[in-house]
């Protein structure tokens, strides 16, 4: 075999389409697997050994062969060839190259589709267990801010608009929760990464007497996988990555939209130091919270690639089509967007400073408590839903009377409801009605901490 | 309260404006979850008077106006009315209507925001467990099948062409795959459903000394969320199901590709009886597998549904916004599609016919044996490599003569490489070659075969 | 033909199963189109008529019949039958009742997939056409505001930063601008909406004599189309519609995203009337601006219509398949959606009150006028780089001292370049600031009202 | 300034975190853009010129600097950095470097803002003239082929089922009308890119005195943009493009998916050269066809861009955010897709050899002349729908005879309708059924023949 000969010229009678060649070669993208694909290839070999389709000599052989390329590779001294199409074929010709014929023998029953598949396995499998080391420490930044802030009072918002007061710490012990589930979606994503194609071959698997358990246990999987067919045709595991991606991906746009209203100078609920935000070319003054627009912004990219590997497999008859060749690039994307944007959010989020005076005097607007006036009245004996009704009509009078509830002196209250005592004070406090919150999954104080306590015990931290 | 008298009126010195009153109500649509807001209501009601925030008078009052207004529903004797908004207010209005100042008391220290976060979360673990027993149904049907045709021998493919022999029965046990991947998929789902969010109230938690821990325990709940900001804002558990839900019906889309292709004349492998087809309205002859196209049309609403609620939550702010009203119709749509297709697909596969010659003939086209003639030369000491190139160029001369490989004589053969003896001929055969796969997840039948009784017991059935 | 036997059933030897008949059949959603169904008929029955298929009388039979129905179903007097599978079956089922045997001549020289693919086009053309009066009436509600605040000061944002100062009238040109592309866009997909597709019958025309200019003429159309394949399967002009629709919904995301930003507390540039508002269930002091969150939230249900048509036509072959049922649920989805909000905002924008005080206020904060310091540095010779690190000093200095750049004495500023004279204390006005941008495209109120002026004109309103 | 000196540097007091400077630079991929920016840059400098802000002298410097960085890039002696953020940042820096303190005043009355708009506007304007063209050079292969077919028959489908006798030339037509669309929806999208967002800075215009018109002419644009908000913040022609794009790529699947059919073997109705194909790494036989296979699968991409810049732009408030760097990489992604997909098809359309006799024998069965015997029927006076049935009780009969319709006798035929003569046979043939859709859009030969001089002399060839 000649360097740039195609591994499977021997049926075809002219030359491939210089564009064609181009077109259809994926090894400008594909190399990226190049430790993985010979990670696969050393425990295939080792295998053929064991069973003895080649024999110990030989395996020894193609085994330097590859630890020598794999050595090429990382040095970037290695010579890769877009005529040999993909990351497969450029080490199986250099290996010839490096060790002969016996290196034409490392193929021998498996082919490039169940290789791949198992190239794509392993890379993400490396590359979930990075990402939860990310989420790791991300939940840790979270909750060391979470509980710096346990007893500083904002205003919780629905609709944008002040609805009562919570806790900094709440507050930020959401977004752990939000983070958890994405940490237990990663987990489950991982069990069905974890499955071993080789031994597939092209579809139906090989007439060799192979071992498929041996190169499981080498490689570390959990099971082969138990249809051949199936194998080289599921990317599940690439959608499902990229379905927990775009929901990781939703909630840090959610988080990221917080932080740029509360860097806005109406809210100016914080501030990010110099070193996360960028200025502008033209206005001298700008200071741009562009780390959390960046990562809202590269929240489509992530959803794009969801919708570009489903679409991809759309109405494929099995067993492996030219079309799944499009899967590698959407998913790089994906891991990459997302380890980054962890990246960024694990430096950013202990850099968050919290202006804890403004967060409490926007608390004090908006009648922020008068949910707890009304629960004061039910607590008197007043239905809930006339209670309502009752606070409804206080709160139109204060906003005629420009007054905060808490301004309103207890004859004003009283017009509303008789039974309003001069305890009603202490409810309408901000503090008062934090406290009061304090149920599992309430927003006072004490169940924050005791959040995070749950949380550093689940994490062992 | 005046029957249309909104819930929250108040504060408000004008009506609602006409089109913004049907423009905003969700009425239309999330009646569908009355049984489920009815549920919630009453473990609510039950914990109330557990902890004495209402009497045990007030509870039976409640509870027996609760199931007055569920049965007039479900005999459609209940009239739902626009101006109350939503499932929730209507089902309110009715109790007071029912029970009178009473029933004013059921909504103490609940808000819409946790009660329609519960509602959906009954509503969809119990779809969920619908289409769990679905999917039981599904797979044994294509158990029996593939077990009836287990030793049918049929072309696999790659690239629409005739790769190597395989069996019907692999094929099914393919799609058998898929299918348990589904079903670990929305068993790892259902766990993030099942978590109680009701006493989140509207982001804060309440200030009454509510017993969360009941109300889990009554609604069969694994356990109640840590965190109210978070609980009533969450929507993650809705794009999981959707997406779920997605990678179910790009398989069913696969197969649907495939029974139209088979159900082609060309192809020609199957046929569906009448009762699952349909006509044209000008072509008298025509029988279309309509079944199966419509399945594969029905994706893209699914992915539709998923792209639809991960763009709804991005970028929206803690806590609850009116936007989330939006997240039922899609969850709705996608749980409606997935079930009529699985049981469009629980009545179909038992059907399937297959036209076991055409099958058979096609594999006897195209070469299918060809990879068996290389690992024939490679268990002669020929490497891999080399062997693909002989075959390759031995099935250029084949066509040429336009000839199969078997119908080649061994002095034709023994051209290509010397070393091909009289035994080759059994190689050549689709039985041996698919007898020859025979390794866990290989295509021999005694594998397929060993594949479906593992299968077998791992459902029980 | 009895009412309920199938059109197609001469070949048939089973009935439908029940489930697949009630799966297969779209009466439940396409009786929408009951009258472009029957408009399509009448311009095909006078066809047949003036071309000689069917005689003058037998025209007027049916003519007679089909204004029946159109009566009865207007009336909501019409029998559907789901059985009949869709709305063509329907109608003609029931005209061959009204009619007898010349009812059953109509479907002549058609079939149901030029049928349907006309009906689509005449539905979507009028909705087109109601849509593009919507979008005049809601450019005219923008400009009327857009000249009540021309002279309005307002901070304009980058990266939510004060950035310069603009006037609101600006800022609702820039909306205006926004949906100027919308008509655009929706005036040219309506070119290719207009084309007739009947004539192609199933796909490859029809052996009778007919006369398509005829028909063109009759319904209205720009011209037939050019292949009768291409005419039955092509469904661009609905993912086309689906696009244009996705932009102008994301426009008005992007509306809204600021009418609620501005409606928030922090905020409070604009107010809204209580009628376009609703409370809480829980919460007696809340007003929500669910108007532009829902329609924020409804963006994402036309992105997945976008998603699901076309995912429907990815990689279908030729010419009509049964998938594409699947395209009308979606195109009704999208256009109420689009109506809907366009009502919606139609009535909301002329109720929005500018907060005027708050905002020249919040324009004031944030160093908005910082450009304004740097371009005049620029005009007494500094390279404007340098003039910008300059005024980034500045800045950094008056942060420091808690100034605005205005409240910086003229001595301070010196310290930073000698070349400042008093005339700058004009340059750094907000009045000065947004005066001086006078030219075309600029924020100075001549310009505005100049841009008003143009689109007035434009509009002929 | 320094090089790597940040433009904006002067207001802040710490450098920026390492990460975050890779994270949020652009330069990697925005570097593309040189020669637009550059081009702009000299349009710019002119006016600045032309209008007196900076003298003759200093423009000629700045265009002879530029000049001199067009041609570093060109050879690629240009030193890229990553601490200058962005192509425009390093082109100015470098600027400076080369002309000193002049350089720094080129960005004078601008800001990246509407620079990198102006950029991406000339980017894309010049792509599409480039996509435009290659759409005629594949409307002019599709034309060459469909005329060599245009009396070739073959099964025109419907559901993949033998429908009605078309032409090939017919086929190739359908292709060719969608791309005649493609094409007017691509010049469409090129009249809203085609104006100038320069002159509206950052966000609200320039206080210096530019003259946007002479800046319109040099860049050739049709006008310049109305409002400097909406300039700055407009990515609409991208997800237009996007949009556009999608529908093309959903054609080029529909087309592929016929064409991977077309060579499966069962069809086995083309054949395509073997420099268009390639083989398999383990199946010696393979011929493979990738090119169609793989712009099939690149449709997923292009649909990914899609709903990455439609989320992207979803609910950001004015003006620019930096969420808006992310809108080139997936559009650079949707131009070089598309320019890819299109370069293949220009090559492999002229390419695709027809198996004539293939295509005839596939009509000869399923039926595909019943309609023709219903029409038959039809002009002997039997109302259209019981002529329908007629012939499907006929086609049920044949089936059970294992005949074709014209393999039935006289005496067979007229057992079902009296009516018919000897001269059925006749309407029976393929040829006389093509023949007989004789009206335009019809499959008839002369029909094709007349749609293609017509094409050709819409495009001038």
């Amino acid at each position: 075999m000649t360097q740039d000969h195609k591994p499977w010229g021997g049926r075809f009678s002219e030359a491939t389409d210089a564009f064609v060649e181009t077109f259809t070669a994926s090894v400008s993208f594909d190399r990226r697997l190049y430790h993985y694909d010979i990670q696969g290839s050393i425990a295939h070999a080792n295998m053929l050994g064991t069973v003895g389709i080649i024999t110990a000599d030989e395996c020894s052989s193609i085994l330097a062969g590859l630890a020598q390329i794999h050595k090429e590779i990382d040095d970037d001294q290695f010579n890769w060839r877009l005529s040999l199409e993909d990351v497969h074929m450029n080490v199986e010709s250099r290996l010839v190259e490096l060790v002969g014929d016996i290196g034409k023998k490392l193929h021998t029953g498996r082919s490039r589709n169940d290789q791949v598949a198992t190239d794509i396995r392993l890379f993400l499998r490396a590359e979930v267990d990075e990402l939860l080391n990310q989420t790791t420490a991300l939940k840790e930044a979270l909750l060391d801010l979470a509980e710096q802030n346990a007893e500083v009072i904002m205003p919780g918002f629905t609709h944008l608009q002040a609805a009562q007061p919570i806790t900094f710490g709440h507050h930020l012990m959401a977004w752990f929760e939000m983070l958890k589930r994405d940490t237990e979606r990663l987990a489950d994503c991982r069990k069905r990464i974890n499955v071993l194609p080789l031994g597939s071959a092209a579809l139906a698997g090989t007439t060799f007497p192979i071992d498929r358990n041996q190169v499981v246990k080498e490689l570390g999987f959990a099971n082969a996988s138990e249809n051949s067919l199936d194998s080289v045709s599921d990317r599940d595991f690439i959608i499902e990555f990229c379905a927990t991606a775009s929901i990781m991906m939703m909630h840090f746009s959610r988080w990221s939209e917080e932080l740029v209203l509360w860097m806005s100078e109406p809210f100016a609920f914080i501030d990010l130091p110099d070193r996360f935000c960028t200025g502008s070319s033209i206005m001298p003054q700008k200071k741009n919270p562009d780390v959390p627009e960046l990562i809202r912004g590269k929240t489509g990219r992530v959803f794009g690639d969801l919708t570009s590997t489903l679409t991809l497999m759309k109405g494929q008859p099995l067993a492996y089509n030219k079309d799944n060749q499009e899967d590698k690039e959407p998913l790089f994307d994906a891991v990459d967007t997302l380890r980054d944007s962890l990246t960024a959010l694990i430096g950013l989020i202990p850099a968050i400073e919290a202006n804890t005076k403004n967060m409490y005097n926007a608390a004090t607007r908006g009648f922020a408590t008068a949910t707890d006036l009304a629960d004061y009245l039910v607590r008197s004996g007043v239905p809930f839903r006339d209670a309502h009704e009752i606070v409804g009509r206080t709160v139109a009078y204060a906003i005629e009377q420009n007054k905060q509830l808490d301004e309103l002196s207890l004859e004003e209250l009283t017009a509303f409801h008789q039974g309003i005592g001069e305890d009603v004070f202490a409810v309408l406090t901000l503090d008062g009605s934090v406290a009061a919150r304090n149920h599992i999954g309430g927003t006072a104080p004490d169940q924050v901490r005791a959040a995070i306590a749950r949380a550093r015990s689940a994490l062992g931290s």
